[in-house]
């Protein structure tokens, strides 16, 4: 299964050869290529015409094996035509959060769209102490839309079912069967431990029995609540913003999934970096409080956006179509009572799969930035004992947390709370 | 889409033409052809040799209709491709359990299979107050083998994708998406009344709001739990037993769909036939206390043996690998208080699912003979409200009925309860 990548002058040449690429470049100029090396999976090129530089698009490529480690960890390149379909699929129903798609080729799991030149990666941004003041509002459009219109609550029955079919990702999804949900709770040769993190909150993650329940139960509905199509890799690296727009970007591990685990890795990114706020305001000779309060308002703000709006779509739709999904009229007090249930187990849900995406962060083989540029290894694992703890929280008293501010509220404590390192 | 049915001789011909069939019949004879008429989907027939009628067969023919209402009723063959493949998979796990196949036709949409001809089937049979010694015992092996093979806990997971994946099963879904799920729970014009029920009993199907929150979250639960192949319909009409032998036949509905809809529907039967049983026994001038008792017994025996069995293989399989499916090794507490709560949620699922399926049989389309047949309108009523209020309660308290016995404890309390009709 060998593959070569591209060389500059072949994918320029590959590119003048589509009309749509090429009208967007200017037919009339060289073409400047340049590999961007952050892919963890992919192959990522920057390509913008000599002449006229705003004249620019994205081009990614799917190589056989995960490029971050190599040859030696085969991944199929069919992961492409899923990342297609669902920059598609969430670009229709959300067009201002979803960079556009101007060609996808099948054959060479290739695909060029459009180049964000003026944003960053969202966890860039937050670690630089950037605010966001449109974030929590596109976030939770985004999520309200795409989660509501896969789902039974707005798709056809059969439609619904033949989507659940197409979008398999079986790869993908067992990457993460394994990195969030299995492999941190053992003692498995893929985990890497900060030095100074204490044997006892390693060992913890093993034997803690109402965690580990906890952890398998979400494990359980990762592999088999098929609700809705849903982005699957949704931390803040797969964010780019700028003070007045947000993308959503990189959706290869989209699948039939449980609705709660995109809110879910979002909310989760928010509370690592709001826990390794201290060290970088620190370095920058700031006060970290405002930071931390703007961080957590944002992790209520995306919640209660998202709750509001998804209901609000629900409702809208079942007084269009007359009935509700429970049957009978819309509008009916038993609907409402149906949708605040939903949206109470969807909270559950949601964290649920933040604390196993904390967890994974911390122990599990990939990293956060924020964190693991924290140079102090005894002010790190601070950082690292503050997540699990939080974590360990939001999975075993899941059921308990009525409310995102509930939520916050514990992530206060924790932040307070001190740690004996 | 014109349909026409074999004619006798036809089918005849087209069975001597097969060998695997024709070997089981015999070469030298005629054979005698029987159209059974009680299939609700399909054309079913007992074909036998004319010389040793011990000699034969079963076979079904899935026309492209509803059989019991006509081509007004559209319904793919395909159908009988999915019924095929469950019988083939849940005979290969269940042998003893699940009639032979002898031959499928696909393009015929024909499959040729065991007679059962020592058999019954189990709703005439307990109508009839038999008492089967071994059904618990097979029917809760049937369910533990089943469903555990099916699911993630043994499957590789690609390999069980590729199972949801195949087994979508849309028309025959929303026919019980509709007719459980939604229709009894609204003004729909399939529902069907008895005359002496109170329109009180009725209402509060439409507007109870626990019950329709719980009868959503079925819904939801029956849509997009895919967890592992489940039967879909095992209900006491799709079980043939003796005293000594078990099948489970009727397997059309086969989807990956939540594990307590299985259970939950032999359940629900078992406790129809409990409310019927006054009416029967009192017919037969026979005091019904005691078969009354051997119903209960049934439902506690089926999921205890049920429960037992499926935590024995589970257990089992993970010994063999070494590995728990929520990560590291066999046989930890942790990995054991996982399984008792997944069993304890998988009877919360399954008190749910029984809730629903009790109702459906009272208002709905489809009822049940055992209740059909009481001519008494007042006292078929008076079974009817027993059953509503038993659903109800399964289905609202779901979560607080921590055991099968304080499920039987309450039906005997809505047995004892008058009915002012």
């Amino acid at each position: 299964m060998h593959f070569e990548a591209f060389s500059s002058s072949e994918l320029a040449a590959y590119l003048k050869g589509i009309p749509a690429v090429s009208a967007r470049l200017g037919d009339d100029s060289e073409l400047q290529v340049v590999e961007v090396g952050d892919g963890n999976l992919n192959y990522v090129y920057f390509v913008s015409s000599a002449r006229d530089p705003q004249r620019s698009v994205v081009v990614k490529q799917a190589p056989p094996f995960l490029r971050l480690v190599g040859e030696s960890w085969p991944l199929p390149r069919e992961r492409m035509v899923r990342e297609v379909a669902a920059l598609r699929r969430f670009g229709t129903l959300c067009p201002e959060h979803v960079p556009r798609v101007y060609h996808a080729d099948c054959e060479k799991y290739l695909i060029v769209m459009q180049r964000l030149d003026s944003h960053r990666v969202l966890r860039q941004g937050l670690t630089d102490g950037m605010v966001y003041p449109q974030l929590a509002d596109h976030i939770s459009t985004f999520l309200a839309r795409t989660l509501f219109h896969g789902s039974d609550l707005y798709l056809p029955a059969d439609t619904k079912k033949t989507a659940v079919s197409g979008d398999i990702n079986a790869e993908l999804c067992r990457i993460t069967e394994d990195l969030v949900f299995t492999f941190p709770f053992e003692d498995d040769t893929s985990n890497v431990y900060s030095p100074a993190l204490p044997a006892a909150a390693i060992e913890r993650l093993r034997t803690h029995e109402p965690l580990r329940r906890a952890a398998g139960e979400m494990k359980w509905a990762f592999m088999n609540h098929a609700e809705t199509l849903v982005h699957g890799d949704l931390h803040t690296g797969s964010i780019m913003a700028n003070e007045h727009e947000t993308f959503v970007i990189d959706p290869e591990f989209a699948f039939y999934g449980p609705m709660g685990f995109d809110p879910g890795a979002f909310i989760a990114n928010l509370l690592l970096a709001y826990y390794a706020r201290d060290w970088h305001d620190h370095m920058a000779g700031r006060e970290p409080a405002a930071y931390q309060r703007w961080l957590l308002e944002q992790v209520e703000a995306v919640w209660s956006g998202f709750a509001q709006k998804f209901a609000q779509i629900w409702r809208a739709r079942e007084r269009e179509t007359g009935r509700a999904y429970i049957g009978g009229p819309a509008d009916t007090r038993a609907a409402e009572a149906f949708r605040e249930e939903f949206m109470r187990r969807l909270l559950e849900d949601t964290l649920g799969f933040a604390g196993c995406k904390m967890i994974r962060r911390i122990v599990g083989m990939a990293k956060v930035a924020e964190i693991t540029s924290i140079k102090d290894e005894t002010v790190r694992a601070r950082v690292e004992v503050r997540c699990l703890r939080l974590a360990e929280a939001l999975l075993v008293q899941r059921r308990e947390l009525a409310s995102i501010e509930s939520v916050t509220a514990l992530a206060r404590q924790v932040l307070a709370h001190a740690v004996d390192i």
